[in-house]
């Protein structure tokens, strides 16, 4: 049986905490029959995300195809939203409903949730779920694998989604390309992956390696999608694991436009994006040559003049080509990956 | 009942594998009573550990008056090994003994070692369990309470040592000092700290905060134990969150004399040691105004005479007060961070 998937974003549908529902809609469209926030209902997707046509219901009841539940948001800390408790127990026990959820409170440990899906017989998926405890070893990468990874100035801005239209635009022009999920929406989207953000510290950088490890073979090109920012206080660890752990030979450096302070830890400003790139050059540069091949901007507060302005004007600072892949497409970056590929001396271990 | 300790070193009684044992004689030696290798029995923890006169037994019948076993070794990954199982179900089962480990495979978690411990009435002390779940925020940080970290070229270089022995000096000098344990050796000392490298990821620089929140108010200066180094390809992050977390105005760093790879990783070269700090200099100062004040020296490889050159050749490189805890005693470092406190211009939040 198909999935036909209701996203739950009840009083959070807008993009920043409903960036997970927004990228399945973008990405796995073709899943999705409604979304469910009864403060928003009458409402579509494109209306409130900017993506797609997707229409927001007001109960479960007006969905009555959808036979999964998706947690769509992603709050700082993960945890679920107390009054979502009771449309997720309606949704297991009368809907028999699977969930999937990418929080890093898990369905399955919670006693009410997980009694009642064994009564209805569904499933609980916790995406970040998982008993990673490889240690990154350096050994047996391949040396004409092209590694990618996409970094960023702060967490929530649009790494993944570069992520995934660089690897579309690579395969588009023949390349064996694939994304790499590190996060909740990237496995979401892609099938596969590891919650990075969510393993025992000590075996991030080798989740990160074994996932290279595991598709380097068949592969010519992995896009590996980035996470938090090195200057963010409460991430920057997760960030340099997984940096050294996927041991990329180039990076696409992305921010967006406008974002002047970190997420979740407003005290604290975001550096110049040149110091930001003389961190991640300094930091990626210490086990392998790597540089900074291109620029992705997230340009959603601006206007098509004010975006077109902005490009030029990053292009310029840092001689890179840049692009904002959902307004001009990823070619840009695409072409720049492919070039660095072709020009060779990246070859490292 | 008070303790009386017997350490677990199985065929690993040698100063790297064996740190956990040397430390907990160094620091809790009048708690410990014998070290138990059969390969080695006869000999002291003086002639291969370094330190103490503690005896070797090779049964656990040769130390009647042990109460508690203390696993006491520290290998990547952190895992039982095989040979130790039947020790520690004996210690349990028929000695009714309390089981100390620091190591990732947690004792309660396996269905053997947790049913004898049940059918015995012992305890089970598992030093990296948590359940820490704290985003780092930087707020209610004091300003007038001085947080030093000890950071470092590569793991297992004596980080911990440089942090115990300065917060000692601190506190013999009338400063209400206290050591932030953040390992399992450092817990197993101090009787308090979090196992950052054993934390989710997300969390680790949230738990670094926690500990500084927790004791700021009490004392004026903290000396906050580094873990890994910013250039080990499997723990950087660990590294990163932890500096984040702690958000130090002092750095100590730390090197071991002939350290020439990164342990585990032995293809990776270690950068030189300006390098390193020009790495942690920037690290350190994304948030807060920090400096290196002293340099800790592990010259247990060289002579005296070796040693007393490159402690004045690492002075003169780096400008800095710099010694061997060890062999020279802590007070340059100590009288180095008083100085640094008493002058005044660090108190960032």
């Amino acid at each position: 049986m198909s999935r036909k998937i209701i996203i739950l974003t009840e009083g959070h549908t807008e993009p920043h905490a409903g960036k997970t529902a927004a990228n399945v809609i973008r990405y796995r469209g073709h899943e999705v029959v409604a979304l469910l926030d009864s403060t928003q209902k009458g409402k579509t997707s494109g209306e409130l995300l900017g993506v797609g046509t997707t229409p927001i219901v007001g109960s479960l009841d007006d969905a009555p195809s959808a036979n999964t539940l998706l947690l769509g948001i992603a709050p700082p800390g993960g945890k679920i939203p107390p009054p979502w408790r009771k449309v997720i127990v309606d949704a297991i026990a009368r809907r028999k409903m699977d969930v999937v959820s990418g929080l890093h409170d898990f369905l399955c440990n919670d006693p009410e949730f997980s009694a009642a899906a064994k009564t209805a017989g569904v499933t609980l998926v916790d995406v970040r779920k998982n008993t990673e405890k490889n240690i990154a070893r350096r050994q047996g990468l391949r040396r004409d694998c092209l590694r990618v990874h996409t970094v960023g100035h702060d967490c929530s801005i649009g790494k993944m989604v570069v992520s995934v239209e660089v690897t579309n635009g690579l395969k588009a022009r023949g390349h064996k390309a694939k994304f790499i999920a590190t996060g909740q929406t990237g496995i979401m989207i892609e099938g596969d992956g590891l919650p990075i953000d969510c393993i025992v510290a000590d075996f991030v950088s080798g989740a990160a390696e074994k996932m290279i490890l595991e598709h380097q073979r068949q592969h010519d090109i992995l896009v590996v999608e980035g996470q938090g920012s090195l200057v963010h206080p409460s991430y920057s660890g997760v960030t340099l694991s997984l940096l050294h752990g996927c041991a990329p030979q180039a990076l696409i450096l992305c921010y967006e436009v406008g974002r002047d302070v970190v997420t979740g830890v407003e005290s604290v400003k975001i550096p110049p994006l040149a110091d930001i790139k003389k961190m991640f050059d300094l930091m990626a540069n210490i086990h392998q040559r790597c540089e900074v091949v291109g620029i992705g901007i997230n340009g959603r507060r601006l206007n098509a003049a004010d975006a077109a302005r902005e490009r030029q004007r990053v292009k310029q600072e840092f001689g890179l080509p840049a692009c904002d892949v959902l307004r001009d497409g990823p070619d840009e970056l695409v072409e720049a990956v492919i070039a660095y590929k072709n020009k060779g001396g990246w070859e490292s271990p």
